[in-house]
């Protein structure tokens, strides 16, 4: 790639003259790293226009830099940085962090909470029981990508690259609010629904509007990792709830809450599910005690052995659940488009600020989305889901009863994950840790609970990544590790 | 399209019979606009299967409800919504806001801001002088989507659909630091650089770390709306300073300042640039009086007239200098991609709220661009957008003189808008409202001003999506409208 032109620039208090300036430049992107062997500088002549100076103190800067080996040149075909130039240092940024007190000048902290550690690289596993990653086997990269290339046509271009300032794609709300929403159950108008940039976005959009420093949140423990990091940063009071193989318990939930966050219809990460006695519950606790709930319906389609219980908001008289729904979990992550259901009142707040923090996802994976969704290829997209994760899950079972694993929460619906339990004297950090090096990935329960009280004896397998071939091997090296460090 | 079957469930509560019941699911279905005359039924078989009932029953219930109307049936081909079937009434959703309070339920709220008035359907106007939007005409969307296409290869799936937790895509990290910066005059490691959802999303993130209720920041005067949404939101203390013909006037800004937030390559909206001295003497300043400055240096590709100055960035030695660049000017605003720079324990917390906000911007979107500008098209547009705004602004600036329009911030550089003064006595936001019913859009300066000191004398005129020949004519109707408020 050459050199581009307006990397040059002159300036009025170097102390020299103009070739010592160029071949300084030259030099100074050489030897710090910007300018790479074999790559091609500007023509002297065009260099020369660019920077307001005669030619020749351009070619004789060259030169000078030839003679020292920082460039070569190939006769007509102009310059080229040496490949015997001087080697850059290691990269050394020009703003040194020296000056400025950087402890007293972030006015508000972000980094350290507690994630869940997902290695980046888990495709390189050959037992990855990891939550949450698309299996390329099984999407249907073909449709998609048809779908991409139909949303970049001309007829809808105009509309995909305009700034939209807060408004989504018509086609994209009009799918969810007639097809995906009332397989929940949910009746919705297109302005009570606001696409995020998955539902991380939109957990975190209903935290900043709903919740502040004087507020009470009350939520599921053990519970989704970004959840923590969401209602930490809101600075509100913060409760934890302790589920059981039943979900969220409504009794347990103090008077003085302002909001629940809750998931239902598939608990994160236990899997378990609120029965509709419990459902009407916890709705019946929020009109005594007014409080609002926030209702994660993650993976609601990965119902495959029976038909998933409508949604907490389906039963919902008085607009008192927000919902939050997710494209990740079935489509891929990296998708980003997820959103958020609730009163007008709500998505206004919630679009207001979604608009001064991003404005609105990108219009052209709306798009996308929409096609996707409505020429049917998601609904295709989840039956082949559903059929292997059915089968995986068999293999699943008959793999733990062959060797003595524990589940401490399996889903009645389906989904795609279990939670396990490790025998007494067994801390799933140093078993996740130990896994590791022997190609298999699980993720220990302690990411899912408070760094307080830690939950050292349970961990989570899913099988939404994992080929079928590999669990029943990868399950026989957890069963082994485990009894070794029982040893 | 077919009516999808897990839109269907039975509810234990109901008192009925199960055919009641389904009867009563299908017409509430049709009753409230969810399912749609010519829309097709399960079969009876499917549905019967799926709600776990007798298909006598399903077929009893689809016969009455043929009886009444509410369906057809076309023989062996099966059920469909009837074309008589009753009209649902105006879409009333389920949940009313009546039970909950919301003006007690949203804890921070965030709609009411000044926003400039952008119409969406500014396509259909004849003559639009507005700002930000693409012009389609010269948009290079034939290589754009063949990058797109080319990032939903094979090759790069698994990379951009996986979830990247908090990483940017490290091709477009690598081409920014290696190509764009350096254009800038600045050097950056991958790790002081931070995509964003939007140069937007950019100045939110750094105004979250910097900014607390107990912090200063001073900002221009006009200013980009946008901005004053994020300050606001952030509740830190807030000084406006006003600017002059030379940008931002650095001994103006008040000893207890935090946090400069300024536009010196190209003031927004005023269009002036910041003279090199007045860079460093704001630079002195910052590290005098221990303050930080955000440099927001959108639109710098559009220099034509000369070649833009380096970025205040680029003269910052000790690292006080966060910067914010974006794409949407240049490629689309639809786009929504932007990035910071900044000193690495800046760029981590950034990263981390970034994080908890929304994870990452879309990969597909980050390799679609990382393509799209290491194959050149990116500079080719560039080229060709500066070509056509030179060309414009030259029939801008004769039309400005046949018709006697005042500029008051033409920009040394080029840019794509010119800042207006209107005559005594013209108040813009009436001329904007005037004008918009013969067909042209102007930017009232009001919209760019603090609520309370308004600017009503000013205006935008933008020659970024208006074509050449609309110029002429456009201003002459401006002119005839000042002309007709003076009299």
């Amino acid at each position: 790639m050459p050199i581009a032109l307006e990397t040059f620039f002159l300036d009025p208090a170097f102390e020299g003259t103009l070739q010592q300036q160029i071949q300084q430049m030259v030099a100074g992107g050489i030897l710090s790293g910007r300018f790479r062997p074999g790559e091609k500088l500007p023509s002297s002549r065009k260099l020369a226009t660019h920077l307001g100076v005669s030619r020749i103190t351009v070619t004789l800067a060259y030169n000078e830099l030839m003679a020292d080996d920082y460039l070569s040149s190939a006769g007509r075909s102009g310059y080229f940085v040496s490949e015997n130039a001087p080697e850059p240092p290691q990269l050394s940024p020009r703003s040194s962090s020296d000056t400025v007190d950087w402890t007293r000048a972030i006015g508000n902290r972000f980094s350290g909470n507690l994630q869940i550690e997902k290695p980046l690289d888990w495709r390189k596993y050959k037992y990855p029981f990891i939550y949450g990653q698309v299996d390329p086997s099984l999407f249907d990269r073909q449709n998609w990508r048809l779908c991409a290339v139909r949303a970049l046509g001309q007829r809808d271009f105009d509309s995909l690259t305009a700034d939209q300032v807060d408004r989504d794609d018509p086609q994209l709300l009009e799918f969810i609010a007639r097809n995906t929403l009332p397989r929940r159950g949910i009746l919705a108008k297109p302005e009570e629904i606001l696409i995020t940039v998955g539902a991380q976005n939109a957990l975190w959009l209903a935290a900043q509007v709903l919740l502040t420093q004087r507020r009470t949140a009350a939520h599921e423990n053990p519970c989704y990792p970004g959840l923590r990091s969401i209602l930490h940063q809101s600075r509100c009071h913060r409760i934890e709830i302790p589920v059981d193989g039943d979900g969220l318990p409504p009794n347990l939930v103090p008077p003085e809450t302002d909001v629940v966050f809750t998931t239902p219809s598939h608990q994160c990460p236990t899997a378990s599910t609120m029965p509709i006695s419990r459902r009407k519950e916890l709705l019946r606790r929020a009109s005594e005690d007014d409080f609002l709930i926030v209702e994660d319906d993650y993976e609601f389609e990965m119902s495959f052995l029976k038909p998933p219980s409508p949604a907490l908001k389906s039963l919902d008289d008085d607009g008192r659940v927000i919902y939050v729904g997710s494209f990740s979990k079935s489509l891929f992550p990296g998708l980003r488009l997820g959103y958020l259901v609730g009163p007008e009142p709500f998505i206004r707040e919630a679009r207001a600020l979604r608009s001064a923090v991003l404005r609105h996802p990108p219009g052209h994976m709306q798009r996308t989305a929409a096609y996707f969704l409505s020429l049917g290829h998601y609904d295709a997209l989840v039956r082949r889901l559903r059929n292997a994760f059915h089968d995986r899950r068999r293999i699943m079972d008959s793999a733990f009863a062959e060797y003595g694993l524990t589940v401490a929460g399996a889903g009645a619906f389906g989904g795609s994950s279990y939670w396990m339990r490790a025998p007494d004297g067994v801390d799933t950090k140093e078993l996740g840790d130990r896994l590791r090096h022997r190609s298999v990935l699980i993720e220990p329960g302690a990411a899912f609970c408070e760094s307080t009280s830690r939950e050292y004896k349970h961990y989570r397998l899913a099988y939404s990544s994992i080929g079928a071939a590999q669990i029943t091997p990868g399950v026989a090296l957890i069963a082994a590790e485990i009894e070794q460090m029982l040893r």
